[in-house]
């Protein structure tokens, strides 16, 4: 597999893809700040392009390939943020783009797949499927794969995050993330421990999906077979390449159950009044549990999403205006 | 009444305030931009303090009264973010708040402003009841009224945020604001008109409660009496001062229905990722409507606020997790 990457691979990512991304902006409030008795910090990449921090590890990914490789067009496979961000990277760069997507995927996620000018292709319900489907296609055309997370060029794409955060508000005693196939996570530590030693890493991880935790205890990577979360980007299970980052920095793990984790998301809508999707929320439902451990510290989040379907709220204000 | 509100007392109403409020961010969007072909820019006061542009005005007010009138306490009436805005001030500044509220006013409302230690008396479900009481407590105690919006320190209270907003993001062609009693547009109109004077100025307003439209249009004040928008924070009348400003300026005011309303409030919330009530959305709803005069120009909009009921929204969300 390789060295690890390092610092200096997120330096260079950062210039590779400045020009492409938001500059999300950090928040902070008053009544977050005096709940932890702590100074908090989120880095808001709900704001991202695509209402998520992936296209930062996609455009890593994409603007290395070689002449020939943008040529013959990317692939990848995804129900969730990696599919549009690839599609939006592709489009940016003039690049053919096709995303394999189950069957199950919500049509407002296929469609946006689609507005961005990706070819989606249809695949049945269950990871063989999305894997071999790929394959295949890669075989006939050539297309390179764009995997989400296990690729050391979307992990330091997606360790920029971590790397303006930090760059913009100096140095923070602790930095929490959400873990689910480990790609942010890899990034964010390899970010942090480059820019601030000894900053302690937290990755937060659901209770229901809670494979990272136990891989890192038993030192064995453990499948996320079924897990019933709500953070839905956090279901994957972590590659190679992500076990390696976050085993070899000693990252602490803590998992918030399904309620602390709406708890989080509704404090972030209700009084700081950003949307952020369940799997965004999970880093700040981590310092809410990890209180006691911060007060009188700087604490960074990085709220990793904000695509949330909002049909059937919006659906309850069209039907009382048409009551009317 | 006296003499209509200048620039400078504007100016002079931000340097009061500004070390109590948030100076609020202004966010543009690519897709926005693209969609009105113009430059858009929304001055967010959704992330003001209380959730709402409503402090600027009440610390305006109650910083300017005598030693005397501080001592003996403040009062007003209001179901919604005035209340919150005037219980924060008088904590703020540790005078003695006295907040009427009807009895149907939200739960949530009155405690809301009861934590901010105000003193929450109850009345009945009409502006009759409302004013009365008011007079009544006012007359025993002697309390100093914080008006909602008839009092001109309120009104260049609230144009400290298009003041704000102006200074950073510098000319524009347009400014829109939502226009209820007309505290907030009065204030926009004397900010912006001093600051930029050909901008146009467009007022928006709800097509179920354009008591601001008929009563510029016909010059006289008509009253809003059974208003039904969901705007809730724009269904009041306008007052004699804020009436006279706006007619001044000859202030342009358009309506829009309820569905535009809705529909300027998902684009903030599904695209932008920022929670804005209706009344704050309906600035956004104009500039949708207006469009074709818009191209290729430099567009301003105040987003009034972001407090929205969420119970219910996410109720299904921690239903969903106890089933499990």
């Amino acid at each position: 597999m390789g060295e690890l990457p390092t610092f200096a691979d997120v330096e260079q990512s950062f210039e590779r893809i400045k020009s492409y991304i938001n500059h999300t902006p950090v928040m902070t409030s008053r009544t977050l700040n005096s709940l932890i008795e702590a100074n908090i910090f989120l880095k808001c990449e709900n704001f991202q392009r695509i209402g998520a921090f992936k296209p930062r590890g996609a455009l890593n990914k994409i603007l290395q390939l070689t002449e020939e490789e943008k040529k013959r067009g990317i692939i990848t496979h995804s129900s969730g943020n990696h599919a549009q961000a690839v599609a939006l990277a592709g489009k940016l760069l003039g690049i053919k783009t096709v995303v394999v997507m189950p069957e199950n995927a919500p049509e407002v996620k296929v469609n946006a797949t689609k507005c961005y000018g990706a070819e989606v292709i249809r695949c049945d319900n269950n990871t063989e499927s999305r894997v071999q489907t790929v394959q295949e296609l890669s075989k006939k055309y050539g297309y390179t794969l764009v995997h989400a997370y296990d690729d050391y060029k979307i992990i330091t794409g997606a360790g920029t995050a971590a790397y303006e955060f930090l760059k913009e508000v100096g140095e923070l005693d602790f930095i929490f993330f959400p873990i689910g196939g480990g790609g942010l996570a890899s990034g964010t530590i390899i970010a942090s421990k480059g820019m601030i030693p000894n900053i302690e890493i937290i990755g937060v991880e659901p209770e229901e999906a809670n494979d990272a935790f136990r891989s890192i205890r038993d030192d064995k990577i453990y499948p996320s077979p079924y897990p019933n979360t709500i953070a839905d980007g956090l279901r994957t299970q972590l590659s190679e390449k992500t076990f390696r980052v976050i085993k070899k920095y000693n990252t602490k793990i803590i998992t918030v159950s399904e309620k602390e984790i709406i708890d989080a998301m509704k404090f972030l809508w209700e009084r700081m009044k950003i949307v952020v999707e369940p799997s965004g929320a999970v880093s700040l439902a981590g310092i809410f549990k990890h209180k006691k451990f911060l007060k009188g510290k700087n604490v960074g989040a990085i709220l990793s999403g904000g695509n949330v379907d909002l049909n059937d709220f919006f659906k309850s204000y069209y039907d009382r205006v048409s009551k009317n």
